[in-house]
């Protein structure tokens, strides 16, 4: 059912979020140069079509996965992707307004290799590029004449409280002591700020595919277990991944005091590592060498390990939530691709 | 048609308010109550329901102007304005998170008499609060089974943009020097920052009656143009105006160097007056005694009198405006009570 060659459904993902791009881009960059013109050149620049200055660039908006998933949801309950474009180029509107904002709040000055937004146009331009984006989401949804559009704005709107509601918790988990957090507190933040909207991403796509609501709120279930373990694996390449690759520096989350996922964990195993993270956690972690011992805490004290587990977990528990929406999985082939693909970076 | 009586004019004003109030505020507290614990309860703040420290406050959320505007213009045109309480409540939600987002980019202080959100809860948490009722705005909307939402969702999200649009040329006037904004520049970012939402509550209000889209579009005109009219009074008031009425200090715009209307009116009049005004706003102004001067200054230039003037040429393009979509101007009494309240304020 799901294939164990990791370079094949490397390649397929990647033909995937290719197809999703050259589909949902053309819908989603003339949405963007809809903005009015100041706003629109930090929108322009956010995605990687304007250089600073104004003048043309080559980059490419991100990995494109929620766009993805969106059409590859379509088509897994036998719509036509066609249809869900737009819904599509709205998720990612979505995702990107809540970069923007999460950039400034975090006071995180890289994103895609390039200095964030509100480095260069300042905080106010970010703030208010941001606002517009999410209202040029609603807006696509609004204008879409298919009767899935108000249900698909509905759920967006909440999808986006949601994230709300995540970034909040992760901004107050900043504030409290290193032992303070609990793994399920944290476990609910990365649900609510990574998996509501990759959930809502399949749920869009399923109900542009006019199935039932029992249906669509399985689309959902699936794209939330599945945007936990994309969080998981995340937040191990945050510690030890590429940053070639990622765009962020190695060890950035932890430099930053992050309350991760694997670091939670950790900070929770009642180990002697978790006590000696701790300790580096409540002091300044500003020279590379404390930055490297934390990591290896996080390991020690099994962060890493539970980490791993616990995304394969949650893609177990994806595939369940899939199979009562789809129950010939191999019509979800495209959506199965996707969620290994991400979960599945670090190899 | 309009009556010259003022005093009753404010009577008739004030109770249409309070009767807004009556029918919007259930509705708006209950989507309010639904969000998130940390996000409510900046939002209940803000709104003047709870104190910073969470126990209740007996505040009201502004003057509900824009609520009453929605149900006014569902009445002028023959609706049931009943049916448009849902799109009363998104409309304040959309003016609440835009004055919250404002007061972190304008890093202003006070608002209605009490310290700003930000100040209280910091930057972060109003931001996402402010995210957070955007949202919540589109949701009332797109749950809403009536066959105006769709239109009144993407005519709210244009609305947003819109207001973006103002904020960022706000912000840009503010680093350019006294003499680099033009009149019509300002006019067109009063438009965009405040005459937008008052137009589209008016088209909402419209929209909701299931009118055609002509007279939605004349709606929104006499917003528009009655939206201006207000902003002039407000600038007016922002210079001259009581600080226990408005809960702002006198000339905090003045202070703040803000480029209001009359202010630009000033500076652009050519006049010895303009001069002056243009040396005080190269200066620091952070003396009781330069503020003084710089409003005398205005009113010299002829900036007072111009935006008085300005304000009435205003009110009857409002007026042309709804002729156009109440042919019979009898039956839009209220909404040119109301109209004609917020551009009296002064008196």
């Amino acid at each position: 059912m799901i294939s164990t060659d990791a370079a094949t459904e490397g390649n397929e993902a990647a033909a995937l979020l290719k197809c999703a791009r050259n589909l949902v881009d053309p819908q989603l960059r003339s949405a963007v140069e809809s903005l009015p013109g100041s706003i629109r050149r930090v929108a322009m620049y956010h995605f990687g079509w304007e250089h600073a200055d104004g003048s043309a660039a080559g980059g490419q908006a991100g990995k494109a996965i929620r766009p993805a998933l969106v059409l590859a949801a379509t088509r897994a309950v036998g719509g036509d992707p066609e249809r869900a474009v737009r819904a599509a180029a709205a998720v990612e509107l979505v995702h990107n307004f809540s970069l923007l904002h999460d950039d400034v709040i975090d006071e995180d000055r890289t994103r895609r290799h390039r200095p964030t937004a509100w480095t260069v146009f300042g905080v106010p331009a970010a703030v208010i590029a941001g606002d517009a984006m999410l209202s040029l989401a609603h807006r696509l949804l609004a204008e879409d004449t298919r009767p899935a559009s108000a249900r698909a704005s509905a759920r967006l709107a909440g999808c986006v409280i949601e994230l709300c509601a995540g970034q909040q918790a992760d901004c107050s988990f900043e504030e409290r002591g290193p032992d303070e957090v609990s793994l399920d507190e944290c476990l609910a933040m990365a649900t609510a700020k990574t998996g509501a909207l990759l959930g809502c991403a399949c749920a869009l796509g399923a109900l542009y595919a006019g199935v039932e609501e029992r249906a669509v709120g399985a689309m959902d279930g699936f794209g939330r277990e599945a945007g936990l373990a994309f969080q998981l694996i995340d937040d191990l390449i945050g510690i030890w991944g590429d940053p070639m690759q990622t765009g962020k520096p190695v060890g950035a989350d932890l430099a930053a005091h992050k309350k991760s996922l694997p670091v939670v964990a950790a900070l929770t195993s009642r180990t002697p590592a978790a006590a000696e993270l701790a300790g580096l956690y409540r002091g300044s972690m500003n020279t590379p060498d404390e930055v490297s011992r934390a990591a290896d805490a996080v390991d020690r004290a099994g962060g890493r390990d539970w980490a791993q587990a616990c995304a394969g977990d949650r893609m177990a528990r994806a595939v369940h939530h899939l199979s009562r929406a789809v129950p010939d999985l191999t019509a979800a082939g495209d959506l199965l691709a996707l969620a290994e693909f991400v979960t599945r970076r670090t190899h």
